[in-house]
C-alpha cells in the first residue's frame, strides 16, 4: 500500500512541540480536504523516518488527532483520514460532553451525550440566580482556595441529601467540573498510572495523559470495571477512575459486589478510587445507588458536576474527599489561583437553595425516562441496546462498518451520532452511542426514523450472505471485518 | 541548637503523596500552635532521616510552606515558623493576588498588591453585565474551547487599542487569568526550564514549578530582567517569563534596549518570551509603553487579565499569540474541559461593550496615582521607595530584620503589608511591599501613620550605633543579620 509523504514543516526550537506542530499540520491537511477521508496517513515508523522525529513524536500527534476525531485508527490496518468527510471535524471532541457545534455541524442535530436537556419551564430559576449575582454585595480580593465557604456547606448538604454520602463543608471543594476536579487530584498524588475503564470517559482519558501518568486500560463487563482484569495488571496503579453510577458510555451500573471487589483491590494496591459520579441523577426507576465513596470514604474521592443538572457551560463541580486531601489540594491550586470565579459558585448556591437544581433534576429525569423508552422501542431489534434505567444516551453495539455506514447516512440526513469506537481504546467494541438530551423531541423522532431506515439498508445490505447460516463456521465478510484483529 | 522533632505521621500507600502529607502535617501543627512562631523547624536532612523518607521529599514540603508562608527561611541560618504569630496564616499566598481575607485577618486591613480599587461609581456597569447574562439566550453545550467567539473579536479590539498590539480574533484565546494562560502555554511546549524574574511574581513560579519544569531565577536590575545573567546560564530554557510594564514586585518597566536584548537572547536559544502585561493599564503619566509582544509577534506570548481592572474573582483573562499556539492550546485544553464558564465570558464581553472597563481604569488610574503620591511622600525618607508612574503598590527596600519588625507593628495595629523576601528566591532582596489598591482612603491614611511610627521606633533602635559610621568598616549588627549569607 503507497504510504504517502504528509507535507508538513516542523521547525525545531520554535518554541512549539514538535507534537503540537505536526498535530496542527495534519489538522491543517485535513480541514484543508489536502488529505481525502478515507485516505490512510503514513505508519508512525515511516513519518518519523521521514521527518526524522523520534516515533514517540509521531505517536503522540495521532494519538491527539484521533482523540480529537481527525483521524481514525482500524485494530491493525494503520490509521486513516476519518471517513465521513467534514463529519469528524464537527465532533472535535465527539465525546460525552463534545465540543460545541461549529460551522461544519451547522443545521445537523448533535446526538452527545453531554448536552442535558433542559426544562424550558425552568429557565426562570436559572435567570433568577444571575439576576442575585448581579445584585450581590461585590466582595473584596480572590476567593476562598476551596470554594465559598457557604457553598461548601450547601453542597456537603446536597450530596448528602442526594447520593446518601454524608460529608463536612471541609470535606467539600468546588471545582470547575468533574475533569478539573481529576486534574487538581492527580496534582498531588505520587506518581504512577490511572486505571480507567475502557471503552470508557474520553476527556477523564485525556486530562490523565495530560498529566503525564500512563493510562491503563481496564476492560468493563456487564458489572461495571473487570476487577479481575486489574488485579492482574502488573503496572504501578495511583488511582483507578470509575463511573459507577452510570458506566460511560455503556450504561452499566457497578453491582455492589463489583464495588466491594474493587475498594479491595484498591487497598491492596494502595490505590485511590475515583468516583466519577456522572449521570448519577437521573436513574429513572429507583433511587439511586449510593454513591461507591459512601463504602470507603478514606479510599474513595467523590467527583460530581452541575454540567448533566444545570449546564455544562457553567463549569461548576465538586470534589468530595478527606478534609486533609481538600486541604492540599486548595492550597496548591491557590498557589497558582486555579479558582472557580465567585460569580458562577454564588449562581449556582442560589440555584441549589431556591431548588432550581432539584427541579431540573426531575423535570429530566422524566423526560430521559420517556425518551430512553421511545430509543429502545425503536432500536432493539437491531442489537442488544440495554435498557439502563438511567441517564441520557443508550448504546447500540455494532459491527464497526455497519457502525460507520449508519454514522454517514444519519449526517447526510442531518443527525450527528457518536461512534461507540471512539470511546474504546483497547475494547474493540464498535456500535453507535445514541444521545437523547440536547435536542427537541420532533429532532428526537425524526432521528429515529433516520436512524432506523439506515439501519434497514445494512440489513438488506447483509441479507444475500445469509447471517445465521454462517455464524458458527465462515463468518460474514461484513462482520468479520469488523471484528478481524491484527 | 536543639533540632525538635515534629510529630508528624506518614502513611505510606495512601495515595496523597508524602510531601503532601508532610507539608500539610506541619501546616496543622503551626496553626494548631503545637509549634511557636519564631521556633525553628529541623533541618532537612535531620527531619528526612528522622521520618525516613528523602531529603527532597521534606525540601519540597517545607518549600510549599515557605511560598504558603506558613515558614521562613533565613538564608544560611535555618527554617523558622512565621516569626509574627498568625500573620502567615493569613496572607496565604502572601503574594500579589494573594489568598482572601480568612478569620485571622478579621479585621486587618491587607494591603496586598492583587486587591485592585474598584470605584462604587461603577458598580452600575458590573451589575447591568450580571443582569445582561441573565437574560441571554441559554446555548446548548459546552463554550468554544478557544473562548466564545464575540468575546474573542472584541478582545482583540481592546489589546490592540489598549495595548498597540494588533491581532486578529484568531489569535485571542480566552483564559482564566495569567496564571492559566501561563499554565495552558506550558502545556503545549517542549520540555525545558522556565525562567522567572526573581524578585517574581510567586504564583508564576509556582505554576511553572507545579507544570514539573525546573525555574531560573534571574536577577532584575534597574531596566528590568537581566538578560546577560540569562545568556550566561546553561539551562535549557524554553520559555522567559517577564513583567515589562511594571515589574512584579519591583515596579520597573522594562527598558526598550533591554527589550530588544531580551528578544535577541529568545531568539538565540529558541526559546518563548511570555509577557506577563499584569498592571499595564494602571500608568499615570503617559500612555503605557506598547506590549512587548508588538516587536515580536511570533516570539512573545502576551497574557492579560481582568483581574485587576474589573476583578480578581471573575477569573477571566486572555492569551494573544500565533494562531497555531491558539489552536493547539484550544485543542489540548477542549479535549479536557478546561473552558471559562460562558455567563463569566457573556458578562466580560458585555462589561468590555459598555465601556465598563475602561471607566474602571480611568477612575482607578487617578486613585492610585494619588495615592501612589501619598506614599512616596510619607516613605521616601525611609529609603529608595522610587516611584514607579504606575500600578497599586510601591516596594521599600529595608534590612530584613527591620522590615519583620516593622510588619509586626504594622499587624498589631491593623495592618498586614507584605514582605519583598516573600518574593525573592535568590535575590535577597528585603523590605516591605505596599499595597494602596484594595482600602479606602481613610484605611490608606492610618496605614501610613503606623508605618511611618514603626519606621520611626526602627531608626531609633538603630540610632546608637550610628549607621552612617559603620556603614563602610564593620558592619551594623542588625544591617548585618539581615544581609549575612551562608
Amino acid at each position: 500500500m503507497a504510504q504517502p509523504v504528509l507535507p508538513v514543516a516542523l521547525e525545531r526550537g520554535s518554541g512549539i512541540s514538535l507534537v503540537a506542530q505536526l498535530a496542527n499540520g495534519v489538522r491543517g491537511l485535513v480541514s484543508a480536504r489536502a488529505i481525502e477521508p478515507g485516505a490512510r496517513v503514513p505508519s508512525i515508523r515511516a513519518l518519523g523516518a521521514d521527518l526524522g522525529v523520534a516515533r514517540a513524536v509521531v505517536e503522540q500527534a495521532y494519538d491527539q488527532l484521533i482523540a480529537e476525531g481527525w483521524l481514525i485508527a482500524r485494530r491493525g490496518a494503520g490509521t486513516y483520514v476519518a471517513e465521513v468527510g467534514r463529519l469528524q471535524v464537527a465532533t472535535v471532541p465527539a465525546g460525552r460532553d463534545a465540543a460545541p457545534a461549529d460551522e461544519t455541524t451547522a443545521g445537523r442535530v448533535r446526538m452527545d451525550t453531554g448536552t442535558p436537556w433542559m426544562d424550558p419551564r425552568h429557565d426562570a430559576g436559572w435567570r433568577r440566580a444571575w439576576r442575585e449575582v448581579s445584585a450581590a454585595r461585590i466582595p473584596r480580593g480572590y476567593p476562598d482556595a476551596a470554594g465559598i465557604p457557604e457553598l461548601r456547606a450547601e453542597l456537603a448538604g446536597y450530596v448528602s441529601r442526594t447520593r446518601g454520602l454524608s460529608c463536612r463543608p471541609d470535606e467539600v471543594l468546588v471545582t470547575s467540573g468533574i475533569t478539573h476536579g481529576l486534574a487538581l487530584l492527580l496534582d498531588v498524588l505520587d506518581p504512577g498510572a490511572v486505571a480507567i475503564e475502557d471503552p470508557g470517559y474520553r476527556a477523564a482519558v485525556a486530562t490523565v495523559e495530560q498529566s503525564g501518568r500512563p493510562v491503563l486500560d481496564v476492560a468493563v463487563d456487564s458489572e461495571g470495571l473487570d476487577v479481575a482484569a486489574l488485579r492482574s495488571s502488573p503496572a504501578a496503579v495511583r488511582a483507578v477512575y470509575v463511573t459507577p453510577a452510570h458506566q460511560h458510555p455503556l450504561g452499566i451500573t457497578m453491582s455492589a459486589g463489583r464495588r466491594i471487589a474493587l475498594l479491595s483491590e484498591a487497598t491492596r494496591r494502595g490505590a485511590l478510587v475515583v468516583e466519577d459520579d456522572y449521570d448519577s441523577e437521573f436513574r429513572y426507576d429507583v433511587a439511586p445507588l449510593p454513591a461507591l465513596a459512601a463504602l470507603d470514604r478514606d479510599r474513595v474521592i467523590h467527583l460530581g458536576s452541575a454540567s448533566k443538572s444545570v449546564h455544562p457551560g457553567l463549569r461548576l463541580g465538586w470534589l468530595v474527599g478527606p478534609a486533609a486531601v481538600v486541604a492540599a489540594v486548595a492550597a496548591r491550586r491557590g498557589a497558582r489561583h486555579d479558582h472557580p470565579p465567585w460569580p458562577v459558585q454564588l449562581a449556582f448556591l442560589s440555584m441549589l437553595r431556591a431548588g432550581h437544581v432539584d427541579r431540573l433534576v426531575r423535570s429530566a429525569r422524566r423526560v430521559y425516562a420517556d425518551r430512553s423508552r421511545l430509543v429502545v422501542q425503536a432500536l432493539s431489534s437491531y442489537g442488544d441496546i440495554g435498557s439502563p434505567p438511567a441517564g441520557m444516551y443508550l448504546t447500540l453495539p455494532l459491527p464497526g462498518p455497519v457502525a460507520d455506514s449508519v454514522r454517514a447516512q444519519c449526517w447526510q440526513r442531518g443527525f450527528d451520532i457518536p461512534s461507540l469506537e471512539f470511546y474504546s481504546r483497547t475494547s474493540g467494541r464498535t456500535g453507535l452511542v445514541i444521545g437523547f438530551g440536547g435536542l427537541t423531541d420532533e429532532e428526537l423522532s425524526r432521528a429515529l426514523d433516520v436512524l432506523t431506515a439506515a439501519l434497514d439498508r445494512e440489513r438488506l445490505a447483509v441479507q444475500p450472505t445469509q447471517l445465521d447460516d454462517v455464524r458458527d463456521d465462515e463468518p460474514d465478510p461484513l462482520l468479520a471485518r469488523a471484528y478481524s484483529s491484527p
